[in-house]
């Protein structure tokens, strides 16, 4: 899948997996990964961007990040809460 | 203090007092403030960014966001260890 961004989003499984996961779609042929987290998982997402550029690939750069605030709806209570979010997003060096 | 940079280093305290520290800074006439956290603080440094400029400073935008490894070396065992850190430079809309 040349040209192609695909999006991880980042949630509570351990951090190797989600930097597996990334390393998986660079070697399948994706341009561009986007890593997505919310709440206390962003750290883990800047965490996966780091291992999987410093350890792992390092012709991986991060190319952009923006942050963001989401609003989220309890299941439980049904009310509405604002959630920051983060999106990391990492390319091949040109 | 015009012209200038001041950094906030993001801990444990409540986001809330994050966020008072950079509308202060901003308000004595701060052009750039960096948040800065590292390991799970990173989250917090995310909120403190936007609670900051959703609620308080409409005029101010997110101008760059870096992130790093650092080294840390433990107080008690003496080992290093890698962690995750960020920094989100904030600063008045052009």
């Amino acid at each position: 899948m040349p040209d192609s961004s695909t999006t991880i989003l980042i949630g509570k499984k351990p951090v190797m997996n989600y930097v597996l996961a990334c390393l998986t779609m660079i070697q399948n042929g994706a341009n561009e990964v986007v890593l997505k987290a919310r709440g206390r998982a962003i750290s883990k997402a800047v965490d996966t961007a780091e291992i999987t550029r410093k350890k792992f690939a390092t012709d991986i750069v991060v190319k952009k990040i923006k942050i963001d605030t989401e609003q989220i709806k309890s299941s439980e209570t049904g009310n509405l809460s604002n959630v920051s979010s983060i999106e990391i997003y990492l390319g091949k060096a040109a």
